[in-house]
Protein backbone atom coordinates (compact mmCIF):
# COMPACT_ATOMS: atom_id res chain seq x y z
CA UNK A 1 0.00 0.00 0.00
CA UNK A 2 1.22 3.60 -1.07
CA UNK A 3 0.57 6.85 1.30
CA UNK A 4 0.62 10.17 -0.83
CA UNK A 5 1.69 13.16 1.24
CA UNK A 6 1.09 16.30 -0.43
CA UNK A 7 1.56 19.76 1.39
CA UNK A 8 0.05 22.09 -0.68
CA UNK A 9 0.08 26.50 0.08
CA UNK A 10 -3.24 25.76 2.56
CA UNK A 11 -3.82 22.22 3.43
CA UNK A 12 -1.56 18.80 3.60
CA UNK A 13 -3.36 16.24 2.43
CA UNK A 14 -2.68 12.24 2.90
CA UNK A 15 -3.98 9.52 0.55
CA UNK A 16 -3.78 5.92 0.42
CA UNK A 17 -3.59 3.88 -2.69
CA UNK A 18 -4.29 -0.30 -2.53
CA UNK A 19 -2.49 -0.52 -6.15
CA UNK A 20 -3.75 2.31 -8.41
CA UNK A 21 -7.30 2.68 -6.19
CA UNK A 22 -7.72 5.25 -4.13
CA UNK A 23 -8.98 3.92 -1.10
CA UNK A 24 -8.45 6.82 1.55
CA UNK A 25 -8.12 10.07 1.22
CA UNK A 26 -7.98 13.41 4.14
CA UNK A 27 -7.14 17.26 4.07
CA UNK A 28 -6.15 18.99 7.47
CA UNK A 29 -3.55 22.01 8.64
CA UNK A 30 -0.30 21.40 8.67
CA UNK A 31 -0.03 21.93 12.40
CA UNK A 32 -1.72 18.28 12.40
CA UNK A 33 0.74 16.67 10.56
CA UNK A 34 1.95 14.74 13.75
CA UNK A 35 -1.32 13.32 15.10
CA UNK A 36 -3.50 12.76 11.46
CA UNK A 37 -0.19 10.46 10.87
CA UNK A 38 -0.56 8.65 14.15
CA UNK A 39 -4.29 8.13 13.15
CA UNK A 40 -3.55 7.19 9.73
CA UNK A 41 -0.65 4.75 10.59
CA UNK A 42 -3.22 2.84 13.49
CA UNK A 43 -6.15 2.08 10.48
CA UNK A 44 -3.79 1.70 7.54
CA UNK A 45 -1.29 -1.30 8.78
CA UNK A 46 -0.44 -2.43 5.55
CA UNK A 47 1.45 0.47 4.05
CA UNK A 48 5.14 0.31 3.05
CA UNK A 49 6.04 2.99 0.28
CA UNK A 50 5.61 7.05 1.00
CA UNK A 51 5.81 10.00 -1.72
CA UNK A 52 5.90 13.17 -0.14
CA UNK A 53 5.31 16.33 -2.66
CA UNK A 54 5.86 19.39 -0.76
CA UNK A 55 6.00 23.42 -1.79
CA UNK A 56 8.86 24.13 0.73
CA UNK A 57 6.25 23.66 4.45
CA UNK A 58 7.23 20.35 5.68
CA UNK A 59 9.96 20.19 8.12
CA UNK A 60 12.57 17.42 8.94
CA UNK A 61 10.96 16.75 12.22
CA UNK A 62 7.58 15.81 10.39
CA UNK A 63 9.32 13.93 7.64
CA UNK A 64 11.43 12.21 9.87
CA UNK A 65 8.25 10.46 11.56
CA UNK A 66 7.38 8.79 8.28
CA UNK A 67 10.84 8.20 7.28
CA UNK A 68 11.08 5.96 10.62
CA UNK A 69 8.29 3.34 9.18
CA UNK A 70 7.91 3.38 5.43
CA UNK A 71 10.06 3.95 2.24
CA UNK A 72 10.07 7.63 1.33
CA UNK A 73 10.26 9.57 -2.06
CA UNK A 74 10.75 12.67 -1.72
CA UNK A 75 9.71 13.76 -5.25
CA UNK A 76 11.69 16.74 -6.49
CA UNK A 77 12.88 16.74 -10.63
CA UNK A 78 15.71 14.32 -9.77
CA UNK A 79 13.66 11.45 -9.71
CA UNK A 80 13.15 9.19 -12.49
CA UNK A 81 10.03 10.59 -14.61
CA UNK A 82 7.40 9.28 -17.00
CA UNK A 83 7.59 11.98 -19.55
CA UNK A 84 10.52 14.20 -21.57
CA UNK A 85 10.58 17.48 -19.44
CA UNK A 86 11.12 20.18 -21.98
CA UNK A 87 10.72 22.90 -19.44
CA UNK A 88 13.56 25.16 -20.00
CA UNK A 89 14.45 25.65 -16.35
CA UNK A 90 13.42 22.06 -14.85
CA UNK A 91 14.94 22.23 -11.31
CA UNK A 92 12.02 24.89 -10.97
CA UNK A 93 9.37 22.86 -11.96
CA UNK A 94 6.84 22.89 -9.06
CA UNK A 95 5.84 19.41 -7.35
CA UNK A 96 2.98 19.95 -7.86
CA UNK A 97 3.23 20.75 -11.99
CA UNK A 98 5.19 17.22 -12.33
CA UNK A 99 2.63 15.34 -10.60
CA UNK A 100 0.22 16.13 -12.62
CA UNK A 101 1.85 15.93 -15.78
CA UNK A 102 3.26 12.27 -14.45
CA UNK A 103 -0.79 11.37 -14.22
CA UNK A 104 -1.37 12.79 -17.99
CA UNK A 105 0.81 10.64 -19.53
CA UNK A 106 -0.06 8.02 -17.47
CA UNK A 107 -3.72 8.22 -18.05
CA UNK A 108 -3.56 9.61 -21.54
CA UNK A 109 -0.63 8.49 -23.56
CA UNK A 110 -0.32 9.65 -26.76
CA UNK A 111 -2.99 12.52 -26.40
CA UNK A 112 -2.15 16.04 -25.92
CA UNK A 113 -3.32 17.18 -22.85
CA UNK A 114 -4.28 20.40 -21.07
CA UNK A 115 -4.27 19.83 -17.18
CA UNK A 116 -5.76 22.57 -15.15
CA UNK A 117 -5.17 22.34 -11.42
CA UNK A 118 -7.88 25.03 -10.22
CA UNK A 119 -6.19 25.31 -6.48
CA UNK A 120 -4.45 27.94 -4.50
CA UNK A 121 -3.19 29.06 -7.87
CA UNK A 122 -4.63 27.87 -11.68
CA UNK A 123 -1.91 26.08 -13.16
CA UNK A 124 -1.79 25.17 -16.82
CA UNK A 125 0.54 22.11 -18.15
CA UNK A 126 0.67 21.16 -21.45
CA UNK A 127 1.61 17.75 -22.73
CA UNK A 128 1.84 16.88 -26.17
CA UNK A 129 1.00 13.78 -27.91
CA UNK A 130 4.87 12.12 -27.99
CA UNK A 131 4.74 12.66 -23.77
CA UNK A 132 6.77 15.93 -23.91
CA UNK A 133 6.04 18.38 -21.27
CA UNK A 134 6.33 21.96 -23.17
CA UNK A 135 5.24 23.95 -19.70
CA UNK A 136 2.10 26.00 -18.97
CA UNK A 137 1.15 29.03 -17.34
CA UNK A 138 0.76 30.37 -13.19
CA UNK A 139 -2.68 32.18 -12.40
CA UNK A 140 -4.07 33.33 -9.11
CA UNK A 141 -7.00 30.97 -8.09
CA UNK A 142 -10.47 31.85 -6.50
CA UNK A 143 -9.32 32.23 -3.20
CA UNK A 144 -6.17 34.21 -3.91
CA UNK A 145 -8.16 36.82 -5.93
CA UNK A 146 -10.70 37.34 -3.49
CA UNK A 147 -7.38 38.05 -1.15
CA UNK A 148 -5.70 40.53 -3.13
CA UNK A 149 -8.68 42.05 -3.89
CA UNK A 150 -9.06 43.29 0.47
CA UNK A 151 -5.22 43.14 1.11
CA UNK A 152 -3.69 44.99 -1.94
CA UNK A 153 -6.71 48.00 -2.17
CA UNK A 154 -7.72 50.44 0.33
CA UNK A 155 -11.67 49.95 0.66
CA UNK A 156 -12.72 46.16 -0.72
CA UNK A 157 -14.00 43.97 1.96
CA UNK A 158 -12.35 40.04 1.85
CA UNK A 159 -15.55 37.76 1.12
CA UNK A 160 -15.90 34.33 0.93
CA UNK A 161 -16.49 32.44 -2.42
CA UNK A 162 -19.95 32.52 -3.29
CA UNK A 163 -21.59 31.88 -6.99
CA UNK A 164 -22.65 35.07 -8.82
CA UNK A 165 -25.89 35.41 -9.87
CA UNK A 166 -25.48 37.49 -13.17
CA UNK A 167 -22.29 38.59 -14.96
CA UNK A 168 -23.36 42.50 -14.07
CA UNK A 169 -23.03 42.35 -9.90
CA UNK A 170 -25.20 45.41 -8.71
CA UNK A 171 -23.21 45.90 -5.11
CA UNK A 172 -19.54 45.79 -4.05
CA UNK A 173 -19.85 42.20 -3.23
CA UNK A 174 -21.65 40.57 -6.28
CA UNK A 175 -19.19 42.89 -7.99
CA UNK A 176 -16.42 41.24 -6.59
CA UNK A 177 -17.89 37.47 -7.01
CA UNK A 178 -18.29 38.28 -10.96
CA UNK A 179 -15.24 39.43 -11.22
CA UNK A 180 -13.67 36.77 -9.61
CA UNK A 181 -15.62 33.62 -10.48
CA UNK A 182 -16.75 35.04 -13.93
CA UNK A 183 -13.10 36.30 -14.31
CA UNK A 184 -11.65 33.04 -13.61
CA UNK A 185 -14.44 30.60 -15.65
CA UNK A 186 -13.60 32.97 -19.05
CA UNK A 187 -9.63 32.76 -18.08
CA UNK A 188 -9.77 29.34 -18.16
CA UNK A 189 -12.36 28.88 -21.42
CA UNK A 190 -9.76 31.26 -23.28
CA UNK A 191 -6.83 29.13 -22.56
CA UNK A 192 -8.93 26.14 -23.61
CA UNK A 193 -10.24 27.71 -26.99
CA UNK A 194 -6.30 29.13 -27.64
CA UNK A 195 -4.37 25.41 -26.96
CA UNK A 196 -7.74 24.01 -28.90
CA UNK A 197 -7.01 26.02 -32.13
CA UNK A 198 -3.78 25.03 -32.03
CA UNK A 199 -3.72 21.36 -30.92
CA UNK A 200 -5.98 18.49 -32.34
CA UNK A 201 -7.42 16.40 -30.31
CA UNK A 202 -6.70 18.33 -27.54
CA UNK A 203 -7.71 16.16 -24.10
CA UNK A 204 -8.91 18.68 -20.83
CA UNK A 205 -8.10 17.91 -17.72
CA UNK A 206 -9.71 20.25 -14.63
CA UNK A 207 -8.72 19.33 -10.95
CA UNK A 208 -7.87 20.97 -7.63
CA UNK A 209 -9.66 22.54 -5.12
CA UNK A 210 -12.24 24.43 -7.12
CA UNK A 211 -12.87 21.93 -10.03
CA UNK A 212 -16.29 20.87 -8.92
CA UNK A 213 -17.13 24.38 -8.36
CA UNK A 214 -15.63 25.41 -11.66
CA UNK A 215 -16.38 22.48 -13.90
CA UNK A 216 -20.52 22.76 -14.92
CA UNK A 217 -19.69 26.65 -15.87
CA UNK A 218 -17.16 26.36 -18.55
CA UNK A 219 -18.28 26.03 -22.15
CA UNK A 220 -15.77 23.72 -22.89
CA UNK A 221 -15.68 19.83 -22.49
CA UNK A 222 -13.54 18.90 -19.74
CA UNK A 223 -12.60 15.64 -17.56
CA UNK A 224 -12.92 17.18 -13.72
CA UNK A 225 -10.71 14.67 -11.63
CA UNK A 226 -10.27 16.01 -7.97
CA UNK A 227 -7.78 13.17 -7.59
CA UNK A 228 -5.62 13.88 -10.62
CA UNK A 229 -2.79 14.93 -8.79
CA UNK A 230 -3.45 12.21 -6.01
CA UNK A 231 -2.77 9.84 -8.59
CA UNK A 232 -0.01 11.40 -10.75
CA UNK A 233 2.03 11.16 -7.19
CA UNK A 234 0.97 7.93 -6.63
CA UNK A 235 2.40 6.80 -10.24
CA UNK A 236 5.42 8.20 -9.96
CA UNK A 237 6.15 6.43 -6.54
CA UNK A 238 5.43 3.25 -7.92
CA UNK A 239 7.43 4.20 -11.38
CA UNK A 240 10.67 4.82 -9.35
CA UNK A 241 9.73 1.91 -6.94
CA UNK A 242 9.86 -0.98 -9.67
CA UNK B 1 -10.21 76.34 -15.82
CA UNK B 2 -11.06 72.73 -13.89
CA UNK B 3 -8.50 70.90 -11.54
CA UNK B 4 -9.01 67.04 -11.22
CA UNK B 5 -7.96 65.62 -8.37
CA UNK B 6 -7.68 61.90 -9.08
CA UNK B 7 -6.50 59.58 -5.96
CA UNK B 8 -6.29 56.12 -6.58
CA UNK B 9 -4.75 53.24 -4.34
CA UNK B 10 -1.65 53.65 -6.34
CA UNK B 11 -0.69 57.14 -7.45
CA UNK B 12 -2.73 60.75 -7.29
CA UNK B 13 -3.12 62.65 -10.67
CA UNK B 14 -3.33 66.05 -11.57
CA UNK B 15 -5.55 67.16 -14.30
CA UNK B 16 -6.14 70.85 -15.90
CA UNK B 17 -9.40 70.76 -18.05
CA UNK B 18 -9.55 73.79 -20.28
CA UNK B 19 -13.08 73.64 -21.04
CA UNK B 20 -13.54 69.79 -22.46
CA UNK B 21 -10.09 70.52 -23.13
CA UNK B 22 -7.29 68.07 -21.56
CA UNK B 23 -4.40 70.39 -21.34
CA UNK B 24 -2.11 69.23 -18.58
CA UNK B 25 -1.67 65.61 -16.88
CA UNK B 26 0.77 64.33 -13.84
CA UNK B 27 1.13 61.37 -11.79
CA UNK B 28 2.86 60.92 -8.24
CA UNK B 29 2.82 59.24 -5.12
CA UNK B 30 0.83 60.49 -2.49
CA UNK B 31 3.73 62.11 -0.23
CA UNK B 32 4.34 64.69 -2.94
CA UNK B 33 0.92 66.12 -2.69
CA UNK B 34 1.86 69.85 -1.27
CA UNK B 35 4.69 70.03 -3.42
CA UNK B 36 2.99 68.68 -6.60
CA UNK B 37 -0.13 71.17 -5.75
CA UNK B 38 1.87 74.25 -5.39
CA UNK B 39 3.91 73.80 -8.51
CA UNK B 40 0.88 73.30 -10.39
CA UNK B 41 -0.49 76.68 -9.15
CA UNK B 42 2.21 78.64 -10.72
CA UNK B 43 1.23 77.24 -13.68
CA UNK B 44 -1.58 77.51 -13.76
CA UNK B 45 -3.08 80.75 -12.21
CA UNK B 46 -6.26 80.65 -13.56
CA UNK B 47 -8.10 77.22 -11.80
CA UNK B 48 -11.17 78.38 -10.16
CA UNK B 49 -12.89 74.53 -9.80
CA UNK B 50 -11.54 71.51 -8.87
CA UNK B 51 -12.90 68.15 -7.67
CA UNK B 52 -11.46 65.77 -5.83
CA UNK B 53 -11.92 62.01 -6.37
CA UNK B 54 -10.44 59.36 -3.40
CA UNK B 55 -10.60 56.39 -2.25
CA UNK B 56 -9.81 57.41 0.98
CA UNK B 57 -6.32 57.91 0.88
CA UNK B 58 -6.25 61.85 1.63
CA UNK B 59 -5.86 63.55 4.35
CA UNK B 60 -7.86 67.03 5.55
CA UNK B 61 -4.76 68.58 5.95
CA UNK B 62 -4.19 67.73 1.92
CA UNK B 63 -7.55 68.96 0.84
CA UNK B 64 -7.22 72.03 2.82
CA UNK B 65 -4.22 73.02 0.90
CA UNK B 66 -6.66 73.63 -2.40
CA UNK B 67 -9.66 74.62 -0.23
CA UNK B 68 -8.25 77.86 0.61
CA UNK B 69 -7.73 78.52 -3.58
CA UNK B 70 -10.47 76.77 -5.01
CA UNK B 71 -14.37 76.17 -5.01
CA UNK B 72 -13.47 71.87 -3.81
CA UNK B 73 -16.66 69.36 -4.66
CA UNK B 74 -15.80 66.13 -3.39
CA UNK B 75 -16.99 63.45 -5.91
CA UNK B 76 -19.27 61.10 -3.57
CA UNK B 77 -22.41 59.52 -4.35
CA UNK B 78 -24.85 62.24 -2.53
CA UNK B 79 -23.80 64.27 -5.66
CA UNK B 80 -26.25 65.08 -9.14
CA UNK B 81 -25.21 62.76 -11.50
CA UNK B 82 -25.72 62.07 -15.14
CA UNK B 83 -27.36 59.11 -14.81
CA UNK B 84 -30.01 57.05 -13.29
CA UNK B 85 -27.87 54.94 -10.28
CA UNK B 86 -29.75 51.45 -10.57
CA UNK B 87 -26.60 49.97 -8.06
CA UNK B 88 -28.57 47.92 -5.18
CA UNK B 89 -26.53 49.66 -2.61
CA UNK B 90 -25.49 53.38 -4.10
CA UNK B 91 -23.79 54.78 -1.15
CA UNK B 92 -20.96 51.98 -1.83
CA UNK B 93 -20.18 52.41 -5.39
CA UNK B 94 -16.67 53.32 -5.83
CA UNK B 95 -15.69 57.20 -6.96
CA UNK B 96 -14.01 55.51 -9.79
CA UNK B 97 -16.71 54.02 -11.01
CA UNK B 98 -19.26 57.12 -10.70
CA UNK B 99 -16.33 58.80 -12.91
CA UNK B 100 -16.23 56.03 -15.36
CA UNK B 101 -20.07 55.67 -15.80
CA UNK B 102 -20.50 59.48 -16.06
CA UNK B 103 -17.73 60.10 -18.97
CA UNK B 104 -19.80 57.12 -20.61
CA UNK B 105 -23.45 58.82 -20.82
CA UNK B 106 -21.72 62.05 -21.43
CA UNK B 107 -19.41 61.05 -24.39
CA UNK B 108 -21.60 57.40 -25.56
CA UNK B 109 -25.55 58.78 -24.53
CA UNK B 110 -28.19 56.29 -25.69
CA UNK B 111 -25.69 53.29 -26.05
CA UNK B 112 -25.53 50.46 -24.68
CA UNK B 113 -21.72 50.62 -22.96
CA UNK B 114 -19.17 48.48 -21.28
CA UNK B 115 -16.15 50.63 -19.43
CA UNK B 116 -13.19 48.43 -18.21
CA UNK B 117 -11.06 49.91 -16.63
CA UNK B 118 -7.77 48.02 -16.06
CA UNK B 119 -5.92 49.27 -13.57
CA UNK B 120 -5.33 48.11 -9.68
CA UNK B 121 -8.41 46.63 -9.89
CA UNK B 122 -9.93 45.75 -13.30
CA UNK B 123 -13.51 47.07 -13.08
CA UNK B 124 -16.51 46.40 -15.46
CA UNK B 125 -19.16 49.08 -15.32
CA UNK B 126 -22.26 48.45 -17.96
CA UNK B 127 -24.72 51.48 -18.64
CA UNK B 128 -27.70 50.84 -21.16
CA UNK B 129 -28.40 52.84 -23.89
CA UNK B 130 -31.48 54.21 -21.65
CA UNK B 131 -28.41 55.95 -19.16
CA UNK B 132 -28.99 53.41 -16.57
CA UNK B 133 -26.10 52.12 -14.52
CA UNK B 134 -27.08 48.59 -13.62
CA UNK B 135 -23.40 47.81 -11.98
CA UNK B 136 -20.72 45.54 -13.38
CA UNK B 137 -17.83 43.52 -11.90
CA UNK B 138 -14.65 44.08 -9.90
CA UNK B 139 -11.40 41.77 -10.68
CA UNK B 140 -7.52 41.89 -9.81
CA UNK B 141 -5.55 44.27 -12.24
CA UNK B 142 -2.05 43.01 -13.66
CA UNK B 143 0.06 43.99 -11.03
CA UNK B 144 -2.32 42.66 -7.93
CA UNK B 145 -2.31 39.63 -9.88
CA UNK B 146 1.96 39.78 -9.63
CA UNK B 147 1.83 40.37 -5.95
CA UNK B 148 -1.05 37.81 -5.24
CA UNK B 149 1.00 34.79 -6.36
CA UNK B 150 4.24 36.05 -5.04
CA UNK B 151 2.65 37.43 -1.36
CA UNK B 152 -0.03 34.65 -1.27
CA UNK B 153 2.18 31.30 -2.03
CA UNK B 154 5.52 30.09 -0.59
CA UNK B 155 7.68 29.69 -3.47
CA UNK B 156 6.78 32.15 -6.67
CA UNK B 157 9.16 35.08 -7.52
CA UNK B 158 7.54 39.09 -7.61
CA UNK B 159 7.74 39.72 -11.13
CA UNK B 160 7.28 43.27 -13.02
CA UNK B 161 5.05 42.94 -15.82
CA UNK B 162 6.17 41.78 -19.02
CA UNK B 163 4.68 40.69 -22.31
CA UNK B 164 4.84 36.52 -22.66
CA UNK B 165 6.23 35.42 -25.90
CA UNK B 166 3.60 32.21 -26.07
CA UNK B 167 0.95 30.78 -23.74
CA UNK B 168 3.19 28.19 -23.06
CA UNK B 169 5.77 29.02 -20.67
CA UNK B 170 8.43 27.14 -20.47
CA UNK B 171 9.66 27.91 -17.06
CA UNK B 172 8.42 29.50 -13.56
CA UNK B 173 9.33 33.26 -14.98
CA UNK B 174 7.21 32.79 -18.35
CA UNK B 175 4.67 30.67 -16.90
CA UNK B 176 3.17 33.55 -14.56
CA UNK B 177 3.61 35.93 -17.40
CA UNK B 178 1.50 34.00 -19.64
CA UNK B 179 -1.05 33.65 -16.48
CA UNK B 180 -1.05 36.83 -15.53
CA UNK B 181 -1.23 38.64 -18.81
CA UNK B 182 -3.07 36.04 -21.21
CA UNK B 183 -4.94 35.28 -18.16
CA UNK B 184 -6.11 39.01 -17.86
CA UNK B 185 -7.24 39.20 -21.74
CA UNK B 186 -9.26 36.06 -21.80
CA UNK B 187 -10.82 36.97 -19.05
CA UNK B 188 -11.88 41.02 -20.85
CA UNK B 189 -12.22 39.19 -24.28
CA UNK B 190 -14.68 36.30 -22.33
CA UNK B 191 -16.91 39.44 -20.50
CA UNK B 192 -16.70 41.49 -23.37
CA UNK B 193 -17.83 38.21 -25.46
CA UNK B 194 -21.12 37.78 -23.05
CA UNK B 195 -21.87 41.09 -22.98
CA UNK B 196 -22.37 41.49 -26.60
CA UNK B 197 -24.42 38.33 -26.49
CA UNK B 198 -26.40 40.18 -24.38
CA UNK B 199 -27.06 43.21 -25.64
CA UNK B 200 -26.99 45.06 -29.20
CA UNK B 201 -25.05 47.61 -30.22
CA UNK B 202 -22.40 47.41 -27.77
CA UNK B 203 -19.89 50.39 -26.61
CA UNK B 204 -16.50 48.99 -25.12
CA UNK B 205 -14.10 51.40 -23.57
CA UNK B 206 -11.06 50.30 -22.63
CA UNK B 207 -9.72 52.96 -19.94
CA UNK B 208 -6.56 52.62 -17.16
CA UNK B 209 -3.06 52.28 -16.76
CA UNK B 210 -2.98 49.01 -18.35
CA UNK B 211 -5.17 50.14 -21.39
CA UNK B 212 -2.46 50.63 -23.82
CA UNK B 213 -0.57 47.87 -22.74
CA UNK B 214 -3.66 45.52 -23.11
CA UNK B 215 -5.15 47.05 -26.18
CA UNK B 216 -3.42 45.35 -29.06
CA UNK B 217 -3.97 42.24 -27.69
CA UNK B 218 -7.81 42.14 -27.55
CA UNK B 219 -9.36 40.31 -30.20
CA UNK B 220 -12.80 42.47 -29.58
CA UNK B 221 -12.64 45.96 -30.74
CA UNK B 222 -12.60 48.75 -28.22
CA UNK B 223 -11.64 51.89 -27.89
CA UNK B 224 -8.93 52.89 -25.77
CA UNK B 225 -9.19 56.10 -24.16
CA UNK B 226 -6.35 56.66 -20.47
CA UNK B 227 -8.32 59.53 -19.84
CA UNK B 228 -11.84 58.28 -19.81
CA UNK B 229 -11.85 58.45 -15.75
CA UNK B 230 -10.58 62.04 -15.65
CA UNK B 231 -12.91 63.07 -18.31
CA UNK B 232 -15.80 61.87 -16.23
CA UNK B 233 -14.84 63.63 -13.33
CA UNK B 234 -14.28 66.69 -15.60
CA UNK B 235 -18.30 66.68 -16.87
CA UNK B 236 -19.33 65.88 -13.05
CA UNK B 237 -17.43 68.82 -12.13
CA UNK B 238 -19.07 70.86 -14.83
CA UNK B 239 -22.21 69.25 -14.14
CA UNK B 240 -22.58 70.37 -10.55
CA UNK B 241 -21.30 73.70 -11.18
CA UNK B 242 -23.62 74.83 -13.61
Amino acid sequence: MNLIVDVGNTFVKFAVFDNDRLTHKTSFELSEFKKQYKNLKKVFTELNNCIISSVGKLSKTQTDIIDKDLNVLQLNHSLKLPFQNLYKTPKTLGVDRIALVSASVNQFPNNNVLVIDAGTCITYDFVTDRNEYLGGAISPGIRLRYHALHNLTANLPLLEKDQPKTITGNSTESSIHSGVIIGVIKEIDGVIDQYNKNHQDLTVILTGGDAKFLSDQLKNSIFANSNFLLEGLNFILDFNSK
